[in-house]
């Protein structure tokens, strides 16, 4: 990854801040800023944050503003059909050229999630105020460093199995719920030259981004899916290679015209 | 699988063999009759072959016949932009909802298979009727059973990497090409209850259909991604689960002004 | 897999029928014998079972028997340290030229299981009879045809994670535990040309392998490892190409001293 | 990862360097001393590199030397055979306890690799000079950091399927060879809480350790398998965790018996 800090944009539809009481509370200045907050904490001179939201013109999500983005997080949850679709292209984009991809709790919903994924996201869910405990089943990820075998949540949304995804390239975390669903709760993708995670814990009506494990999951995954420095990727380019690496022994002549894709 | 044959669709755009007199000499009842023999052959009565074509009523894949569809075969080149949105997303549903999908060659750039994948699948490739030779890679799985352990493909269309797809959950078949190139040829996903395999080798002016390995590969492919007799898949659906399995201990009042999707 | 019926042996060390009250009382015969009536109840016509024991000579595991062994079933618990080397040479041998192995609950610390996988095995363990429930994680998987998206074992013995295994090619079961513990209890993993299946349900002191869904499962796990009719791997045999496939520009006079393996 | 320079133990054999006039041309120090130096020619400050040969007491890999080696490199070829079996214990131990793992070209069969692996390891061989040129087939991977999408090397030793090895946790390089083979040269796995990379290019008497592109990859490797700094990993341990971590409502007396592991 690039030698200097690594430049985050936390994206917040941030509508139920605006809307209930509740979430007003627990995070009055927008879950983004919770988010953003805990990065510093972690990462301190690491990391550049900034945030945007999906009132802000183009959503935040300008040209410019994804070009100067190493990391996007995204959160989302009541409006999601209102994320507008040359936005989310643009950020599919982004993420198979590299920029890495955080999506956070209700943003499994989301449309950039679920066209990077292909399936349909859904999951069981209750609000119950129950208990989660989240295992690790993979000390060897570097999203674990300085965690212990096991994180609890004492009041959380479910989100219960089965989670339509595809099997994920690296599972960290299963979730346990007091009332008896599990959850693959932190999973990893690579789409193109980019890496998604997901991480399942958040709701707005829990004070959850204040979690500091949380918040330490959340550091180590920006650190993980940080954009490299550079890429052959061709971001679907689909280059004919007409004078071959090696040479072929067949005399054929090309029937050009097949070729108008 | 169910009890009977397995119920197979063969899907063509059918375009070249319109328009292109050597894919008319190769092909002449057109690619997906090629293919279809070459399940009949190999499968006999554990099979029903049905074909379909871009110029049907809904492309052929009407909710009835896919209702009665088990595998979906694929194939596309030159039309993929003139495949209805509203059918790929009846295909995508059924696949998801269990339908197998056999993609085959220039199909990696059909509607259907990147909306699965959620990348670009693009690929490099070139035209020198170059050979071939697919190397297995996965001697356990059932889609190489009864082949040896590299197959030859004398005059191919070369597809090289990177080829934009997801890491597959098995790699099943790797490509050497004459002129330099390597491709991931044989890859299988699975997308919610359904099973997805790409295989490359295929092309209008070459007779790939009619390889004895080829068929074999195609066949085998057939009952390994063949629906299941039931599944307890959602579909979409993220159902709310009010009654816990196990007790919940906290108490709570849940604000149900949020959870409006 | 072979036209005939699929020839299984389940293999028990059969050492806690002897030696402890309540293992006789539910499992009068032997687990064994519990785990074979389940295959048939299932499989029918479709699976020849036979049963062998650590006491017998060779363990009852001779070359003979795992020749016309297209499954091995295990079955182990007190007494893997008992298992003779050359018989876990043997029975790894005949896993990667194809033969199908079920590793079940206890299993997990078998010598074969762990030499297969490379790690330690470990996992956290208590009896306390609590109540296991396991998920669905796989619905497209072959291994949960006919099953609901969960089931659910009364009484059992909890096995917690982290379980130190290599990640899992296909994982199809989550389990939770009453007592707060999360697993990977349904696991496959491609080695050679054979595939493992490993299951955790499964304690001598509890009527598990009575259980219509923990059969069903088992059952389609036979089917699912069962060892396909031919394979061109060559067993740890590491040929000398050398005649190339293709040719050589390079002029180049191999120094055979360096290659004595 | 620790905050200081990463702790590298470069590990040979080096016996062809002793009995081999080609090879002591040349690696005239050893094949360890030119991987060695190509770490410290990327990565600078942030490698501390020390190298172990065979004929060292314990291999010059004592308990000390590992406990201060957050990566092994391990290089062997015709002496696999003469590594102490209580040494292999101890590597395999500290890789699982998070220790990164290097093995390059002909390390494919050291006992390590094929404890690891849990499979024969073998592959088809050659040497014809041939070229091979490796493509890349996962930009999102950090090992390929700063690399172009192939790398080419004219002459070396040919590494041919089927590689017996597990399907990699990400495969990142396969390998095209001008003689018609294709191979899968760099490749992660998971092991407990370590990471192990194989990659394919060396040979004792090709200046391949001297190819920027190989120490490129070599360098990145060692950044991304280096030991985390702390893990909860138990390595081994099976705790009883009689105190459940929730409440659990079943009565039941539990069987001491059976309980000796």
């Amino acid at each position: 990854m690039a030698a200097g800090p690594i430049r985050v944009t936390v994206w917040n539809e941030a509508v139920h801040e605006k809307t209930n009481k509740t979430v007003q509370e627990i995070y009055p200045h927008g879950i983004h800023q919770a988010v953003a907050d805990g990065l510093r904490e972690n990462l301190g001179e690491g990391v550049r944050v900034r945030t945007a939201t999906l009132d802000e013109p183009e959503h935040g999500l300008s040209e410019k503003v994804l070009a100067e983005t190493d990391v996007l997080m995204w959160w989302g949850h009541a409006a999601h059909h209102k994320v507008d679709d040359a936005i989310v292209e643009r950020v599919h984009k982004r993420v198979l050229a590299g920029m890495g991809l955080v999506v956070m709790h209700s943003g499994h919903f989301s449309k950039i999630f679920k066209k990077l994924m292909g399936t349909t996201c859904a999951l069981k869910w209750r609000e119950a105020a129950e208990m989660e405990r989240l295992w690790c089943v993979d000390p060897s990820h570097p999203i674990t460093e300085g965690l212990p075998e096991y994180i609890e949540l004492p009041h959380v949304e479910m989100y219960g199995e089965l989670f339509d995804i595809p099997a994920p390239d690296e599972l960290i975390y299963i979730s346990w719920f007091e009332g008896g669903e599990v959850f693959r709760s932190g999973c990893c993708w690579r789409r193109g030259s980019g890496k998604v995670f997901y991480f399942r814990p958040g709701h707005e009506t829990f004070p959850i981004y204040y979690d500091r494990n949380v918040r330490k999951v959340l550091s180590n995954s920006v650190k993980y899916v940080a954009k490299k420095t550079d890429t052959p990727y061709g971001n679907g380019a689909a280059p004919n290679i007409r004078t071959p690496l090696n040479p072929i022994r067949a005399a054929h002549k090309v029937d050009e015209s097949l070729h108008k894709h």
